[in-house]
């Protein structure tokens, strides 16, 4: 039994200021760009994709060989995933038979057994499942099967789904405890979550048995990766440094992690999986295991913006309070991970901390991904940059101070487009008779318990009006998610003030709901100075400013060159200022600062006087767009 | 006509506090072990040198092949020269006996037409010189010369100056401008210097000529590297970084080179041969060359501690003010190698600000690389380490928290001790009437003009007494040089103060000295905060202390971890300590400082308050004498 509704259940029908921009973009821009992208249709100064032509060369509906790298064929299905999802809010025929013609290119690819690989299918079956440590032949799978439900969801065409059943049934019967099978598992996440979403579409357990035998046998003794790597004569590329078998998430079994660990993606993929998992089956060690690792990463290797991977070596994780600014990698493709991470451990237990941390990244890592037209994206989102550090800095390379048109290895433009289509999937969860919203977005909300229109500034304002359109007879619970940075506000029903205390981030109102009922919530959203913990090493001494759930930064553009002269004057003296025509529509902030004045110190490098300050106004602009305006310095921790 | 004099005549008999335990470990620690890394016959897990060994292989006395790096020839070379001029202060006939055995050893190896290296003799002499941009031909006949007419100085024995002649007189029929020569240059500087040193001793015209070719003939169109690279086959390593050719300091000819840039030992070798054949040839143009190095480097790239080269990727100088503590490279040899230009920097010209930074570099960053028992070196020379970091960041792997016994590429053990084996050298210099103190160093100064005791307690105490032990009849100058980090000082001549001002750094005392003659130069030493230029990005909001002109820093084992979040108080109130059982004997400080409690804080990442602070007392110890107390954490600048 199949349910074509999107996922979950509950939804929204989006309709709101901020996130329309950033999805006109992908209709728009997004996905027509990626198609070309994917048929290498991009002008010759673009990195080619070479992912249609694969799965036609390996369907041997053309000749070459296999380009780009052994997970190439995740772009496509990324793509599809994107696509379907937008074609749940922004109906296009034209696109549907485009994307119908991808499915056609992708499945006949596949093999009469199932299997679907366009680099092994091209180099030789014989040699698949041989390396699942590197390539990545179940997270192409993953990327398949998220791509496959999503399209049946949206379209109710099945042919994908079909296409990834039948792969996964291959993959069951070759990978699995039983004596003669594989007792292997994905060298890179997210076939995990991705078998949960084929149980939860078709109920089928072999699915959910699946996707727990990945997450428990990954780092048992002896490890497959190693016996892999002795028949294959290879080594493990990450011997040589600290990350070893960590980089894989396979060091030990993930119930015995104590610390979020390796290449971030993989590891906040798995977490997601794990997270799937558990609440599924009530798996109350898994869950611990979750817990250990939400507490690792957000309570000591979470940048503020929502980046996870503190070091470019390895894409990774490096040791507690280890977050460097300049250097730091923050994969666009780790902090969609950790919301998804964090969307899955809110339908685990309804605490508003990841829900906070979803805000968190979503509004500022995530979107600092993509420019603001959609045309190009950030592979790593840096804190600090300075363009001459980019160029003359070997170990600051992959640290770029514009966003590139497309990458060869192009995992986060997709990873983008299919989170901020999927937005509204986010957004609320029912739970027996509560509805909790846990962002507040403008829309509509559909409920088995009510029917809610959301209308809101958000997150340029705290004013959140809800407006009940129709609702069930029974006594409903609306849970108010009340985020972690705001400190006061005003709740009233129909005009009548309500003083509830938020429980673990939610306030809870209970009664019967009638249509026309209104609920206005409005969030106090002064400006904050925040601070790091003092164990982190390179915020010291330095403050960043938020202001509701959005970070800001200082600019070249705004405030000249020399960022690292600049400080917060001892009193902060904030202003904010609407601008709508500016870098898409935002709210920038104006505050006291001190300039240290290179001027005047002369050409000695070291002296016994304190560089003279002059005072001056900083300009602030949400971190997310900046890059929007040419190459420059930009700076989100500054000095006090 | 050969001189058998020391380094240029004047020359010191040194008997120095600070200087003498050093020396001490060289002669008692240094050399000896040493000379078992030349044998391998250190303990198994200590890295093996091979150099001896490839000797006799080249000889034909022992079987097997080359192994160790191309340059590996220098480091007995290296030895040699040390070893040379430690007889002079410490002759020791059974050291000289050891290293005539090596000197045997050395040009038994020598080929019938004058070349000698092991590497090419024992790969194919055919393939000599192809590839003189990356195996160090022509660096380890540099060093060859310099160990020839060190060792020829010392013993008053030929037998290696014949060879390094002979080899000189073989390199000068291969390369050259002459038609049907090579047209090429070292990749590795260091001949240059090495020929004008066996130029000044011989008066060989040849030598002049070959360095100053090597000088000119370097980065010029088309490139020398670049045909040889287009005959070998291969490409520059270093193309795909921000170095490229600026790697070999051959982007472009040095007479057109704005800015100290690629690898930074290199960098200061070549300066160092520039300045050397401009003070021998007068070229003005040269000399504004090497000025326009000297200012790239004191104004722009140096650290405090006297450490150059920014970055591990090229060992090399990056851009100007980019100067960080925690990734710099810093190499012992680069700080020796600023030694070396500084010191013919102040033979072009007398001018205090090269002795400024060669005494920065000599009690800093130089002895930095020695441990205090002599025994272990550090290649790489932070201001910043976390041992945590040196351990789980891949990208600080270069940075090691304590000092390693020998090293695959041993390059700094034995360049330390030739340079402080041979520091009576660097202290003062004649020039017609005048004589010039650059350092204050303990021990009798011989010149033409007068004979000079000088005793100190520095760099402890800015206490220097000099006293005439014999003077010629005619009148004379003593230049006594004050420090640019001393404001204020007493001088007496004879009990009469003397209030002359220092011009270009030197106070000119012009007198018929008499025997018996007392000058008495008192430096005040105050401890002095010192900041970077506000262009010094990573040092913004930070102080560093110094006294005289030793730089101190703060180490874990007498402060506590997390020295990130210890700071300045706004007062200093800093107290001296002198400690002569501690370090070797040190002056340690101890300062006002507060600490940031990571205690209060709590497991928030990220928080609204500022942390609290704690006065404390901070203790310092001079940078040198860092990481003697096991691994810890280190800091040179502090947060004000």
């Amino acid at each position: 039994m199949l349910s074509n509704n999107s996922y979950e259940g509950t939804g929204l029908s989006m309709d709101d200021a901020f996130w329309n921009r950033f999805r006109d973009c992908i209709v728009q821009e997004g996905i027509p760009y990626q198609w070309k992208a994917l048929n290498d249709a991009l002008p010759e100064d673009t990195e080619p994709s070479h992912c249609l032509r694969n799965f036609r060369i390996a369907a041997g509906k053309e000749e070459g060989t296999h380009q780009g790298f052994v997970f190439q064929d995740s772009d496509v299905y990324k793509w599809l995933e994107g696509t379907a999802f937008s074609l749940r809010w922004h109906p296009d025929p034209e696109l549907e038979a485009l994307a119908d013609s991808a499915i056609t290119i992708v499945t006949d690819a596949q093999q009469p057994d199932g299997y679907l690989n366009t680099y092994y299918t091209i180099h030789g079956l014989d040699k698949r499942w041989t390396n699942l440590q590197d390539h990545h032949e179940l997270y192409c799978a993953g990327h398949l099967i998220e791509a496959a439900v999503a399209y049946y969801q949206a379209t109710g065409k099945r042919t994908l789904l079909d296409t990834a059943i039948r792969f996964v049934d291959h993959i069951d019967s070759v990978l699995g405890p039983e004596p003669g099978k594989l007792h292997g598992y994905p060298g890179h996440p997210v076939i995990e979550m991705a078998l949960m979403r084929l149980y939860a579409l078709t109920g089928e357990e072999k699915y959910l048995r699946l996707a727990k035998y990945f997450i428990d046998q990954r780092g048992q003794a002896p490890l497959y990766f190693e016996e892999e790597a002795g028949r294959g004569g290879w080594t493990n590329f990450w011997h040589e440094g600290p990350l070893r078998w960590k980089y894989y998430q396979a060091e030990k079994p993930v119930r015995d992690q104590t610390e979020a660990q390796g290449h971030a993606v993989r590891a906040v993929y798995l977490y997601s999986g794990m997270a799937d998992v558990s609440r599924e089956t009530g798996d109350q060690e898994l869950a611990e295991s979750c817990r250990r690792m939400w507490n690792s990463i957000t309570q000591r290797r979470l940048y503020i913006t929502g980046a996870i991977g503190s070091s470019e070596y390895g894409e990774a994780f490096t040791f507690d309070y280890d977050l460097p600014n300049d250097t730091v990698y923050g994969e666009t493709c780790a902090a969609i991970g950790l919301v998804f991470f964090a969307r899955r451990m809110l339908k685990l237990e309804k605490l508003g901390k990841y829900a906070d941390v979803m805000e968190q990244a979503l509004y500022n890592g995530v979107i600092s991904g993509m420019q603001l037209d959609g045309k190009r994206f950030f592979y790593v989102n840096p804190l600090e940059v300075v363009p001459e550090a980019c160029r003359e800095d070997y170990h600051k390379r992959h640290v770029k101070p514009e966003r590139q048109k497309w990458f060869g290895c192009a995992c986060c433009p997709p990873n983008i487009i299919r989170l901020l289509a999927s937005l509204e999937d986010y957004v609320c969860d029912t739970e027996k008779d509560t509805l909790y919203l846990h962002l507040y977005i403008g829309g509509v909300i559909h409920s088995d318990l009510m029917t809610l229109r959301a209308e809101t500034g958000y997150p340029w304002s705290g004013n959140v009006c809800l407006t009940v359109e129709e609702a069930s007879t029974k006594e409903a619970v609306l849970a108010l998610r009340i985020p972690a940075w705001c400190h006061t506000w005003t709740l009233q029903v129909n005009e009548e003030a309500i003083d509830i205390r938020p429980s673990d981030g939610y306030i809870y109102l209970k009664r019967s709901w009638c249509q026309g009922d209104r609920i206005s919530l409005n969030l106090d959203m002064p400006v904050r100075m925040i601070y790091a913990n003092p164990a982190v090493r390179e915020d010291a001494g330095k403050a960043a400013l938020m202001r509701g759930p959005i970070v800001y930064c200082l600019e070249e553009a705004d405030n000249g060159p020399d960022l690292h002269t600049l400080r917060h004057a001892p009193k902060l003296n904030a202003e904010t200022k609407s601008e709508p025509e500016k870098l898409g529509g935002i709210v920038s902030l104006d505050t006291d600062g001190l300039r240290e004045s290179r001027n005047e110190w002369g050409t000695e490098l070291y002296a016994e006087r304190k560089p003279e300050t002059e005072a001056v106004r900083l300009r602030w602009i949400p971190y997310y767009a900046w890059a929007n305006r040419g190459i420059g310095e930009m700076t989100v921790w500054v000095r006090y």
